[in-house]
Order: structure tokens, then sequence, then C-alpha cells
């Protein structure tokens, strides 16, 4: 690797581009990028643009008030600098980038906007931005993530999404889809505004659905603070509890082993695939809501979580030619319907957090452009959560029987409640539901077996394994598939597998990961954004780029 | 041009590659296609695999079954060729032509594919595919657009999706969103399916939803006969009715200016721009069915449907430069008006027919990648159905007033019955229902002011125009409207075209022209495919694609 991994570990304390305030229950996240701490060398981050290191302080600031402050019930996403609220994603960085590195990028600040709904929707904890200057491309992307968009009403204050006029790319970050989608604003009105570079401001922008109120801008400050203390007010949040701290993860990586309390990671580089082995809890759970408390980011649940979502996050940028993850379990799989009985019994805020980072955590996995292989073996504990490990993956393996010469007794899989709820895809359908859309009534069977042990045949039976060879065909039929994998064009299994992943219903999170990202992924790779003579390498040069202008 | 311009309009007397025969209400399209039969020169059409010759005669065969044949109640997909269905399109044709004409080419099949399902749907001709043999790639796509999928049990007739493994592309009709999201098939055997070059056939096949019925091969031709000719006796199309020829198009070609009975196009070569000047009826519309019978296709809302699709194919694929297309109109709205409520209001086989041909002739407008500008202008005629491509349009400008120095009256637009609910997009909706997703009750407000003159104050106040300059401002905001559009990136403009065009709900159509079109855009862009190197460009030399293994 010819550049330094990205580590996704940060902390308030660490941040270099936010301030994260708190008071009378409103979280204040100030975005003031320091222009010379971009994440590799090459460009400065001026104008309040960002990189992916900004986005991942973002991401950590947004993550942190749901666990750590349940007396939190609104955010507010502002600026420090004076007449500019953020000018997107830094051009210079996304001119020197790879475009694998794009493409990650893009579906990493994807998923924190996504993330940032979510809290919005389901932890009482909805996003206000207060736009005091020029919110252009991301800037306003990130405006369009927030429930309420406030614009300051002074002549020059405008929302923008300059990209394809400037730089003939797409918004990158979910901009067009929300703006018809979510704001649903015509669609002649977005035409207008998504090739007009200087954006549209004041009463236009209001009458056009763009924000949701002008403020005259002396009030600006006063008038977000009133409206963001309002909502939190009005915020389910439990404002009398306390938080959990979300403490550093444990990682070491040694080789091409990388370690976590619960997880290990082995790289394959000759098979391009990496073995994701996932540990079972090692002892009971608490007693209750009380008990995870105290055990906080130690509790297994959680701690499996941060340590898969951060594995993934690794390996997708910093390993980008392992195109395989096998996903594999150990252990015992009582303890693990256990913790999952727990979780979902509570119905507290802190078992709701850890049910809805699985939910997002599982997401991540399902639009990581990586062939998943999950492999259920004896000794492995696929029930309830870690069953959604396999039902994510392109296709499983389990074996019917038991290895030659192991005393492991024959591997076993199993449904629990939370199988039929708590984690919905991006499609908004649990994964048993996006699976069976063609076997009318296997939901209800399914709920028949609940918590039962299901042995490679009755798993096969109900369709929940792909294939189950026994002994004498495992190790061939394993090797061959992942072996076979690394055979193929990334690209094409990048598009199959995103187009096979998702049946059924769209949502504004699916059209963004598949329709946006498709199109993006395109225009990135086309001369005309990105050859010598594209206009992203020419930006800021004054030369014009030449266009070749066939229409595909 | 390179090549010589190609030519979308054939007959059955013409046809190379399809034999059609009628039998007892049943249509038999029979697939033999000629090896020395391609569209341009260089490749064999070996293996009835095809090009865009071959489906251009598909096309006509589907589009004359519905006009010609009212006795027809089902259709017969089927291979001359002894164990051989068809091979898809031909890998050497892909790897000979441009980037533009392959998307080009797979838009075009799929628009074929999407109008046999309409037909089934719709028109009371049901697609029964009987397959002999191979069906591979795209033959096996064509067998999924149809209702009915019949396979030879003989141990080695199979369907097969080889694009990735063998081509590192992906299927380019739909094959794969139609896998999962209309016949359902469970993703892990979808990926299984795709991965494996040599396909799935017998059992398998059937279990695994991939085909509908499994026959002994020597029963395949009398089981299809017979399980046809019952769906064509339970089809509602009229047996007794006569049909009307679709007699060939009239069109002239004269420089940059082609002429049809009811429409002009323009060609402005500098602004990259085509005008189509659409002429309203110069007479008022028979007045009855019968009448429309007799007129038969020279009936004027017939024939500009022919003559306003075969303009748009000629300019997709032989005008690949000319990215604007700016729609206009002149003539009578009363007499459009009146043809609009005699198709409206018959009833008939034959209005249903005339109403279905403009669904598809307007979502093909939708579909094109090229921008699209409406200019309502005094003496023009955009009213019900030639409203819809002001509604199609990525954005309209309609003059406030008259022309100074002209006698015409102020332009107005005119809503009728046919735009609530004739002419839905591929999202399901209707274009004004898509465009107000914003604006609750909007479409009851519509409803009130139908058949209604609505000048351009009017018109704004409802939303249903973009802009609309006065005399003084209307030539320099369209020239620069225009002109801006010729300016930018024509990729740029197709990614944020197709994603601001369909908000609101997506459907198996919508998923294939946004999720699974911008994909394959991609991959047929990348090294890894069409490369010195790649695997599209190497097929059949036995050499091996050195791919880059980077995962975006």
């Amino acid at each position: 690797m010819a550049e330094p991994p990205v580590d996704f570990h940060t902390s308030p304390d660490r941040y270099r581009h936010w301030k994260l305030a708190l008071e009378n229950g409103v979280a204040y996240l100030t975005m003031d990028v320091n222009e010379d701490g971009g994440l590799r060398p090459g460009y400065k981050l001026k104008l309040n643009s960002y990189d992916l290191g900004v986005d991942i302080e973002l991401a950590d600031a947004v993550q942190r008030l749901r666990f750590e402050h349940p007396e939190i019930g609104a955010v507010v996403i502002r600026s420090q600098r004076d007449r500019i609220f953020c000018s997107g994603a830094n051009i210079n960085m996304l001119g020197l980038s790879s475009h694998d590195h794009k493409v990650n990028f893009c579906k990493f600040t994807n998923e924190t906007r996504l993330a940032i709904e979510d809290a919005t929707e389901h932890s009482g904890q909805p996003y206000i931005c207060s736009i005091n200057g020029i919110a252009a491309g991301g800037g306003y992307e990130l405006a369009l993530a927030c429930e309420h968009i406030l614009l300051a009403d002074d002549g020059s204050s405008a929302v923008s999404l300059p990209e394809l006029p400037l730089l003939a790319v797409l918004p990158g970050t979910g901009g067009l889809t929300r703006l018809v989608d979510k704001r649903l604003v015509r669609r002649d009105h977005a035409d207008f505004f998504c090739t007009t570079a200087e954006g549209v401001r004041g009463k236009r922008a209001l009458d056009w659905r763009l924000v949701d109120a002008l403020i005259p801008p002396s009030k600006l400050a006063d008038e977000t603070r009133r409206i963001a203390e309002e909502v939190a007010n009005r915020s389910t949040r439990p404002k009398d509890e306390t938080g959990i701290v979300l403490t550093q993860i444990e990682r070491s990586i040694d080789g091409d082993t990388i370690r976590y309390s619960t997880l290990t990671v082995e790289i394959d580089r000759e098979r391009r695939a990496a073995r994701l082995r996932i540990m079972g809890p090692s002892s009971p759970p608490p007693a209750d809501e009380e008990g995870i408390h105290a055990q906080g980011a130690g509790f297994w649940l959680l701690a499996l979580a941060r340590d898969l979502d951060d594995a993934m996050l690794h390996l997708r940028l910093n390993e980008t030619e392992i195109g395989t993850w096998v996903l594999q379990s150990q252990g015992d799989a009582a303890l693990v319907h256990a913790y999952d009985d727990l979780v979902a019994g509570a119905g507290t805020w802190l078992s709701h957090e850890i049910e809805l980072y699985w939910k997002r955590t599982l997401k991540r996995l399902d639009v990581s452009s990586r062939s998943l292989i999950a492999l259920v073996e004896p000794g492995s504990c696929f029930v309830g959560t870690l069953l959604e490990l396999v039902l994510a993956a392109d296709r499983s393996y389990m074996l019917n029987g038991t290895f030659e010469g192991s005393n492991l007794p024959a591997a076993t899989i199993g449904l629990s409640l939370t199988n039929f709820g708590c984690y919905p895809m991006g499609n908004d359908l649990t994964r048993v539901r996006s699976r069976f859309l063609g076997v009318p009534g296997r939901i209800d069977e399914l709920k028949e077996v609940l918590g039962e042990a299901l042995d490679a045949e009755a798993a096969d039976a109900l369709g929940l394994v792909t294939f189950t060879p026994d002994d004498i065909d495992w190790e061939d039929e394993v090797r061959l598939a992942i072996e076979e994998r690394a055979g193929f064009s990334p690209d094409g299994l990048i598009g199959m597998e995103a187009s096979l992943r998702f049946a059924g219903p769209e949502t504004m999170e699916t059209k963004i990961f598949a329709r946006l990202s498709a199109w993006q992924n395109w225009i990135f790779q086309r001369p005309n954004a990105t050859g010598p003579e594209g206009a992203l390498k020419l930006y800021g040069t004054g030369k014009q780029s030449k266009f070749d202008r066939k229409r595909a």
C-alpha cells in the first residue's frame, strides 16, 4: 500500500475539524475545518471543505451523541466561519484520489448522512441545520440529511449543488435523490437548481422547498437555538439518564491478522479473501438493563457491533484488493440467544440504541462491495442477531454432519425474535422477508421454529442456507467457491451483487446506494470527469475541459 | 458518422432472423438468426445470437401483433435451431462496438422486453417461451420477459446468465432484476446461477423458479402448442375483429432536417440540439371507432406516436452528439382535445392499443439520455396527450403574452382525462402525480381545470411549466438554456437526469433502467471488461484477462 491506512478511531478531544458543545438538551456540532488537517498530503481543506478525515469525526460525533448523551434531544449543525457554511467535498482531494478511494469516500459519507437521519427518526435526536452563508455541494447535501434547514436571508447566503456545471460529476452524497424523494422538490426546479453553479437563495429557495425557513442573519443564531431547544423539549430521549462511554476499540494488527476482543480477521492474499471469525460471548449476559449499562462498551453485543463495524471500514478502505469476506463464528448459541433476548426484551433507550447500531452495522455489510460467503461449521453460533450475517451473505455453506475426527457436534443455526423486525435492510424489509418474497407463508413457518436448533437438513428445507455439503465435499466446495470469486472481475461482481441483494421495494436509501452510486461510479470513471482534460482535473486552472460529446 | 445510420423500419416480409406464423389464435415467433445478416460488418451471428438488427425485427413483430392481429391471444417464442434456443447478444459485436452503441443497444432491447411484458399484461397477448436447448445470457433474458417458460428436460437444455464469469459484464437486458424481482428467485440461488457459466438445468432450474415447467423433449412442441392455445382461448382479445395495417412510415431526411407526416426534426449541430416540431391534426377526428379503424395508420394520434417513436430511435442511435431535444408543437388545441376524447372514450381494442402505444412512446422519451426542453409558444397545441411531452421535459418555457409583431394569440396549455391515468411512467405514477408529490391536493386542483385553456400565469400558478418569460426575455432565456446544456458534460447530465426524472416508487422497470443500466454503463467503461486486455476483448482468444483487482 502506497498510502498509510485510514484509521476510523477518534473522539471529541481529538477532533481537528468539529467542535461539540452541549447546552440545554441541545448538541451543537460546529464545523471549523482545519485547512492543514487533510488526511493525506497534497490539498488544503479551504472554505470548510471536507475529506474523509472530516467525515470520520462527524460520524464519531453522531454515534457518541446517541450512546453517551441520552439527555440530548436535538442536534444543530452549523459553521464557525463567517458567511461560509460548508463548501462540500474538497475538489483537489477528489482530483488526487484514486477511483476506489473516491467511491469509498462517497459510500462512507452516505452512511454518515443516513446515520443522521436514523438518529432523527429513531433516537429522538432530530438534526437541525443552520446555514449562515454558502452551502455548496456536499455542504448542502449535509443540510439535506437534516430534518430542518434554516437559511440566512441576507441576499448572499445560498444553497447549491454545483457539481455538474463545475466538475462534470454528480453530487456524491445523495443530494439528487433527497431533493426529489425526501424534500419532494419539483423535478424541473431540481433540474434548474442542479445546473446553476451559484445556486438558489432567499424566497426562491423557500418556495422551491430547498430550505424550511429564512431567517434574518442577525437573528440566525438565536432563532436556531430557540427552535433546537423546542425540538429537544419534545424529544422522547430519557433526559435524566446517563450515557455510556464508547471507549477506544482495542485492535491489534499483526501482519495479515487483525485481532479485536470479539473478532479476528485473517487476510488470505492469495485467494483475495478475508476470514472474519466472530467469537460468541464468553459468559452469560447480565440480568437486566442496569447490568448492560454497567458493562457499557464492554457488553458483548455492543462490543461486537463496534469491532465488526471497524473491521469492515478498515477492510473497505485499506484492503481494496481483498474482494471476498468469509463470515465465520464460534461460540455458544445458547449464550447468544440469551444476549438477544435481554436486548430485545428490555425496551429501554440503551438496548434500543444497541439494536439500532446493529441495524446500521448490518446495512454497512449489505452495501459493502465485497462478495460475502458465510460458513456454518460445527462449533459456530449463528443464531438470532448473528444469523443475520448468514442471511446477509451472497451465499452460505453449512456442514451437514460433523468433521471426521472432530468431537464437535453438528452445526445448527437458529432464529430469534430479532430476525423478524429489529434489523430491516435498506429496502425496509427484514432479511428473511427479502429472502422469501417468492415463498408465501415462509415467514410463518420460520416463526414456528423460533429458538429451535436447526441442523443442516432443517436449515436447507427452510431455505436459510444455500448449500449443505458433507464432510467429504466441504473443503473442496468451499475452497472452489472462494477461489472462483477471486477469479471474476471485481467490477462485474460489484454490479451483480448490488443488483441481487435488494429485491422488493426501494427506498430513498436503496436509491442512493443503487441508482445514484452506480451513476456516480460510472461518471467518476469517464474521461470527461477524471481524464487528464476532465473537469475534475482542470478545476481551478482556468482551463476548459474538452468533453466527449456522445450521449451513451 | 463513420457507420451508416441504423434504420428501424422493417416488416415481416423483410425479416431475416425471425419467422412469424399464426395458427388457432396463437402467434409463433421462431428465431432463426441468419449468421451473415449482422447489422454491421465484422461479426457472424452464430448460434442464434443477436445484434440490434435482430431485435429491431422482434420489436416490429411484437408491435404488429398488437395492431394487426386482434385475433391473436398468445405468442410463442421458440427457436428453429436444434438444441439451441438463443445464445444471447453476440459477443464479437459487443467487443467491436463503441460504448454508446453498447448502451443504446441494451436500452432498445430492454424496451422491447418491456413491450413483451406490456402486451402480456395489457393487450391480452401473453408470451410463452419454449426452450429446446441452450438459453444463454440474453437468450435466457428473452425468456425472462415471457410470462411462462418451458424447458426441455433432456439433461442438456439449460438456462444461464454467463456474462459475469465469461465476459466480466452484467446481463444487459434486465436479467438480474427479473430474477429477484419478477420471478422472486432467492438471492443466494441467483448468486450461484449468475456465477456459473454453464447455467442450471432440469429439476434445479424448476426448484429455483428459473423456469415454470420441464417437458420431455419429444413432447415440447406439442405441449407448447397445447398451453399456448389454452392461453389464447382465455384471452380477452376480440377474436372476430380485423386489425389495421401498420404501413411504412413516411420519412424524408434532407441534410439536418427530417420530415414526417406529423413531425419535423431540425438538427442544430452548433448547439448540439434537435428541435422536434409536432404538428397538430389538420382536421377533426372521425366520429367513432369505426372511423379510426378506417383511417388505420393514418389516424393522426397513431401516426404521431409512430413518427415520434421513430424520430427518437433515429436520434438516439444515429445522432449521439445531439444532446438536447427541444420539444415544440403547432396546431389547433381544440382538435387535439377532440382526438383525445375520442380515443379515451371509445374503450375498444384499437383505441386501447393506441393509448398503450402512447404510454410506451412517452416512456421511451423518459429513458432517453437526452436533455429535454419544452417550448410552449403562441400557436402551439400542448393539451392532453401532447401536454405529456411538456411534463416529460426536464424543463419547460412558456411565453407569457404574445410575440411582438405576431398576431398569434398568447399560448395556452390544457389538461384532458388522458393526463390522469392513461400514461403512467415507469414508476407507475402519472406524470402529474410524479411532478406534484410535494403538493398534496394539486391533482384535485388540476382536475378542476380539466379542458380549460390555461395561459402562462395560470400554468405557472399550477406548476405545470417551469419558467414563463415574456417577449423581451424569451429569446435570450431559451437560447441560454439550450447553449448552457451543450456546455455541460454529457455523462454528468445523463446521471443527473436519470436521478431526477423518477421520484416516488420504484418498479421492476425503473430498477432496470436506473440501477441495472447505471451499473452496466460503469462496467462497460472499465478496462476489466473493455480494455485491450478486458474480458470482452479477449473472449474466444483463449487468453486470460488480467483484472484490476480493486473493489471500488
